[in-house]
Parts: C-alpha cells; structure tokens; sequence
C-alpha cells in the first residue's frame, strides 16, 4: 500500500478501509474476493505503471449491488476503483489508497435495441465486439473501435475514440445518455433518450471521460450507425513522414468523408514486417478507409489518390473487395502485437496525444527527431485524421539507462502537443500518467474540476489518486 | 421588481444590488445606462413571458471589462444577466431580482480563422450571419442556423441546433473551447484546440447549454465545414402527417446524410400560404436538402424521392439549382414570419420538444389532436430528422379563455414528450418557461446540477432564476 495518504488535502483512514472491506465480504459473500491473485489481476493494465493493489475485489452484478456496495465505502470513506477489461494504458485502475475494486464484467447484458432510433442500452460490462456481434443481423453497428476489445464503461469513461473517430466522431459523440450510481449510492440518469436536448447542464458529457472519479455506470444509451453498404480501402508509401502528414491534412480539408485515416511512420511499418511478414516498403506509410454506397467510396478512393499523389505518394493501391482490404491493412491491425514483439524482452509503454491538424507534420516530425537523437525505440503510429497519434516505447526494464530516459522523453512528447495548442492525451486519458500535465495543459480550469469532484464527491471514495495530483 | 427574493434557498439583497449598480456606474462611466428603454430592451425575449428590468445595462468591450464587472457584482451579491442579441424564447434575459445585463454586441470580432483545422474563434457578440459573410471567400462555413440570426455566445448558452444539426449537429457538437469569465472574476479556457481531447471533465460540454448560469463567455472556438459542392432541395405533401413522419424515420434509419428533413403540419402550410402566396396543397409536407458532390446530391434526392413515394408522399419535387431550391423552400424560410401575422392580433408563444424519432409520428399526431381537441391555433412545424418539432401557439393575450389554455397545453405537451424518452426543450431551453419539468424530466440529477451551479457561483450572481425553480 501506497504510504502517502493524501489527495485533494484529505487523508485515508487505512484502518476504517479495513473494517469497510470486512463489511463489504460479510455482505456480499461469495461475490467478494481478497485472494492475491485476483486482486493483482485487477490493477493489470497494460503499462509499466507499478500495480498498486486494491484491498478486495467485489464482482458484481446488478445496480442494486453497486449501489449497495457504494453507500457502504462511503461511510467509510472506502476508495472504490471501477473495473471491467483492463485495458487502461494510464494506471487509471490501480488502488493507490487501497479500497475496493469493483468488477462489473458480469454486468454485460444488452438491454434494449432501439432499431428506429439507431440507439442501443447496454451494462458496462458489455464490450465492443460483443456488442457488434450481437447487432449482426441488424444492418447496424457501434463504430468506436479504441484497437482492443474494451468494455462501454470503460470506453466511456477514458472518452476513447480510435481508428475511425475521424468519421464517427468519439465517445463524447456517440454515448446519449448514462445510468450511473453516484458516490452517496443514488442512482441517477444524466439525459432522456432523444437525440438533442437543451435541458440543462450536459452530465452525459461531464461523466464521459471522469475516469470513474464521479460515479460508476450501470448503464449506457450508444448511437448506432448503419453499416456501411461498402466499405473501400487504401495503402500508400510517401518519402517522408511530413508528406504523408501534408497528405491527410489536405483530405480532411477537402472534405472527404474519410472513415479510417492512419498513419504509420518507417519504424512502425519496419515493426509490423517482422511480425507479419509483409515486405512492404519501410517508409511512411498512409491507410484509408472509406464508407459509402458503391459510387462513393470509389469517388472517395480516387479523389484520396490523387490528394496522395500531390504530395509524392507512391504506389497507392485501393480496393472495395473486402478480403483485399483486410490484407492491405493487416500492418494496422497487427500493429500491436507487432511492437510487443519488436524488441524481445522489452516492455511497451503506449503514449497519445492530439494536437490541432495544422501542426500535426510538424508535431509528428519534432517527435521522431526526439526518439532518434536520444536513441529511444519507438514506432509511431496514429489517428493521423483527428490530429491523434501514438508512440509505442519500447524498454528494456532491466536497463537503467534506458529506463532513464523515458519520463523525460513523454515530458517533452506533451509539453511539444500542449505548445501547439494541443493536448497530452487524445484517447488513453490522464489516469496516473498524466496527472502532472493537467495545469500545464487547463490552467485553472482544473481548479473547476476540482471543485466538481468535490461537490459531487465529497468523501472522494470514487477512483482517488487520478486525474489530478 | 420580483416581490420574491429567494433562488436556491438564497436571498438577494436588494440594497447591496443598488450599490453594486451605482459603484459599475462610477467604474464604468459612458458604457453603463440605466435609462428605462434600454432596460427594457435588454429583457426582449421574443416571449410573451413578461419583462422583468434589471437594474442597469453594462456595454462592455473587452474581456477585461468583463472580469471587472464580475467581480464587482460578486463582492456586493449583484445578479448578472448575460446579454446579446437578445433572440431567446424562455425568459432567459429577465432579470427576476434586478442585477446588471452585461450586454457583449461589442465584443463581435472574429480573432482567428484556422483554416486547415477547419476552426475560428470568436467572440461572443458575433452573430451566425457576420460569421459567414466573414468565410465567404474562405470556401468554409459554419452550419448551425436556429433560425433567427443568434449570437454565437447565445447559441452556445442555450445548446442551439436548428434546421440542419441533423448532418451537422448541435452547438455540443461543434464547439471545440470556450474561453470564459467565471463568478469570481478568473477567465479560464475549458479546453486546447484539439480536435479530440481526453484530459479531464469536458468542462466545454459543461458550459455549453448552462444559460449564462455558470460564466459569461469570452471567447468561443468552433468548427468549420466545407461548403458542399452541391445542395439538392426538394419538397413533396403527404395525405396525413403520420406518413410524412413516417418517412423521416425512414430516411434517417436508411442512412442518407441528409442535410435538413423540416416538417410543416397543414397548418403551417396554410399559414405560409398566406404570408407567401404560395398555393401549396394544404396537407402535411416535408422539405429537404442534400449536400454533397452532383452524383451524391442526385442519389440522395433520388433515394429519398423511393422512400416519400413508399410512405404515399405526392408531387414530389427536387433541383440542385439554387434559385429553384429557395423558392421550393420558401414556405419554411418565411415561416416565422408568417405565424407571426397569421392571426392578426395575437401574440405567439413558440415552444419545442423532442423526442426519439421512433416516438416522432405518435408525439405529433398526439399534440395535433390536442390543439383540435382544445381550439388552440399552433401551426406545427419541426427539425424532424432529430425528433425535435416547434408549436407556434397564437393566443390573444386579453382574451382570457384563450390565455388559460395556454399552461395546460404547454404542460401536456412537455409531459407527452417526456413519457416518449423525449425531453421538454430540444433547442429553446429551460429559462423560466420550463424550469417546472426538470425534475419530471432528469429527477435526482437535477441535484447534481444544483451542486455545480453553487460550486462554481456560490454567491448565485450568475442569471438568478433560470433553469433551476
């Protein structure tokens, strides 16, 4: 357990958090567990931030659960870490006070499909392949894909976005309305289900991106999209790295209605031939994806081309032939897993941030100078249409030098998107990675947001030790 | 003055507001008035909510005299009333216990146009025509059109949306950051100029539809789109107006982006016939308008053009000629104006909901019936691809038979909406109109608000009165 005790000026009371977990087994018996293993599993979240254990894991599986599990942390001012996939980049589940964690992967029902409305209700525990999977025959599917298979509640609460954010907008845009239990146990609802309104403050939007710090969901009303009647796709090489940048600037300014727009730089495309085998050319590289009727994606696909050839791309190749497609993006998919294993016996810390497309070039080159000049492994990879991107560090944890170099390297990363008017995370969220950027990127503002945790909070039992210092 | 002093379980004293008034008097000289016309065109709101003065009128002109004013306002407990163009429906300008309007048609610049990321920021005196006017040659344009020729500042206030937010959304879709003066006289920013951010609460979604209760806005940052290369317009009556709701639904689940899908009831077609002398068939009608590239803009009219004919629409209409298309969409340009003479010497009380598109057909046809039922004349008319309709209702205020069936019928009709999963204000918002369904509509988290509203103001200077009862 961590030793200092303290955020936003209060204490924790560790004995008071103990007794709390005792209540919490009493209560809920065969749902609650304390055993090491599960406990570790449950801070697991895919960096190299050290796991900090919660004291007990409670799996729930209704909302009457949660609430009940809530009222009593919060008599005994008992930190209460939301859990479901895991698959947070940024610490954002690890128990730096101890507390509860609490599991709702059993709460993954699919509650109402609205076919009409092109809305869905669903459990947080419900994730987003399982919910593709189950609007199948629909005609219609959720569109955010953050590259894992993560939960809604999680995907809401980091306000995660991904490949085709640029077309479908992100979580922000695409979640109506939130069921959540609050910190003194009541249940709210943050909106009706239509698709406007103008009734008072947005909470649907202030709970989309609180990190689990204002409450945890037990519902979630998603947007559905019609699938697409086709579906193109593209691959082109560019000499450097600027011109592939200077490539999808000029598209999104054309106004293509680009659904993916992803660009990889010369490491990436290096990393993702070792592992997949794909000979492709090791130089920038841009991949398309367009959505439309027969006619469109092919006016899409040529316009892109030439925007492409404009700027120097070579050999552009495109296709509406669905398996074509898959393998002209298969270094995309695999990307990954192809930097997990680009360096054996290295660890990965994945980074973002997302800077105003204007200075995305210039953000992208600056980066990959710093990598090279200060001989850091790191493929850069990203959601080049948002002015998003992701740069994959591989460390040898084992080597102190190399250790050293890291936080220094992200310090630059986001202080670089926070000069250009950007900021230091687009989609993995501020967790315990980021918290120190928070003033530098919002000034006072964070001093409002603050004052919303507190107002909302103010036992601070919901996911404490993130977001802010 | 309002007899009842008490908002929030707060009282305001009424001579520390006098010599609030007197000391921004003294500080600000020539940009103060409180002379009683001026006053009383800073409580204009196009209602028949009736007038309550402030106590003075401040013009400011920068940012600065903004700050200044507030914090006066804050030491003495002065309420403070956001004011620009002054074009709300709800009440939103009153001035229930006195206070100062800060008027901001001064601060009308237009600061920076970016045009490669497709943003522009403003300040919130500029109106959505000065913008446009401004991009002219920019090859840009900002869509969001309410109607009448709004304020940004105001827009963002009230969440504003209008004719075309069903392609382009509403305010909360594309404001990117709103820089503002807070009640304690700090001006923050909400936001970096990303395009996508997951840094903390979404304090930009917080402040926008906050009706002036939270801050007074300085500077507004939003997106810009490309202006189509071609606009289709078409128009076609429907025997009744549940088919012609009928296939609104439809185009919207067939996924056709279409740009504006406006419904008129045949009394609103009567009612423009009259104003505009245009001979349409006085039945139930739909107008629309296709953005795109000439074969996209054909497709869409062609395929919407399927959808009206499968749902028994007739004369079905459509050109991609500008001069054509504004005179097919006449009717709804002028519709306005037109209930406005429609019954000579009556006054209008114009209100909106909205609901889930599944429930638009039954919602309308209910309220129709109603206004037959109760003898009320209401021409109907809406942004049906959004769920969200506007009654007009004309009421001669001294005859008072009519008067007392107007809050009967405003009543069932904001109830109807919320039993649909809808909510009582889609783009008007709360103001006082509607405070009375908030708790109907949203319950406990109306709480939630409250904890925000007196988190960041807790003196309750900011537009006292509205939103919250």
């Amino acid at each position: 357990m961590n030793k200092n005790n303290n955020w936003l000026g209060q204490s924790y009371n560790f004995e008071k958090i103990q007794t709390c977990i005792k209540k919490i087994n009493e209560v809920f018996g065969q749902q609650f567990s304390d055993s090491k293993s599960i406990r570790e599993q449950h801070t697991h979240t895919m960096t190299i931030h050290k796991s900090e254990l919660p004291d007990g894991v409670l799996f729930v599986e209704t909302k009457d659960d949660i609430a009940k599990a809530v009222k009593i942390c919060n008599e005994y001012g008992c930190p209460i870490i939301p859990f479901a996939v895991g698959s947070s980049f940024e610490g954002h589940l690890n128990a730096p006070f101890g507390g509860l964690s609490i599991d709702v992967n059993n709460m993954n029902q699919i509650l109402e499909v609205h076919h009409e409305d092109l809305t869905v209700v669903v459990q947080p525990g419900v994730t987003r392949e399982d919910l593709n999977t189950h609007l199948r025959d629909t005609g219609l599917f959720f569109p955010i894909d953050p590259g894992s298979n993560a939960s809604l509640g999680g995907m809401t609460s980091t306000r995660a976005s991904g490949t085709n954010a640029v077309r479908y907008g992100t979580m922000k845009d695409n979640v109506i309305s939130i069921e959540a239990v609050m910190p003194n146990g009541e249940i709210i609802k943050t909106s009706n289900r239509a698709k406007k309104s103008s009734a008072g403050y947005d909470l649907t939007r202030l709970m989309i991106g609180s990190e689990g710090t204002l409450g945890i969901m037990t519902e979630i009303t998603v947007k559905l999209h019609g699938i697409p009647e086709k579906i193109a796709g593209g691959r082109v090489s560019f000499p450097t790295v600027k011109e592939a940048a200077d490539a999808v600037i000029m598209t999104i300014q054309s106004g293509i209605p680009v659904a993916r727009i992803e660009l990889l730089d010369k490491n990436q495309v290096k990393s993702c031939n070792n592992y997949s085998k794909l000979g492709l050319p090791e130089e920038p590289m841009l991949l398309v994806e367009f959505h439309g009727s027969e006619s469109s994606v092919k006016e899409q696909s040529e316009l892109f081309g030439e925007i492409a050839l404009d700027n120097n791309g070579k050999d552009y190749i495109w296709t509406a032939d669905n398996e074509e497609r898959n393998k002209l993006w298969k270094a995309r998919h695999d990307a990954y897993w192809a930097n997990m294993s680009y360096r054996p016996g290295t660890e990965m810390y994945a980074t973002d941030v997302c800077v105003p497309i204007s200075k995305l070039s210039q953000c992208i080159v600056e980066t990959i100078e710093d990598l090279e000049n200060n001989n850091i492994v790191g493929p850069l990879a990203g959601h080049a249409g948002d002015g998003n991107f992701h740069v994959s560090v591989m460390i040898d944890i084992n080597n102190k030098e190399e250790v050293s170099k890291l936080d220094p390297f992200l310090d630059r990363l986001s202080k670089r998107a926070i000069r250009m008017e950007g900021t230091c995370t687009g989609e993995h969220g501020i967790g315990q990675g980021k918290r120190k950027y928070m003033y530098k990127e919002l000034g006072n503002t964070v001093d409002l947001m603050k004052d919303i945790k507190k107002a909302f909070d103010p036992n601070l039992i919901m996911n404490p030790g993130k977001l802010f210092l």
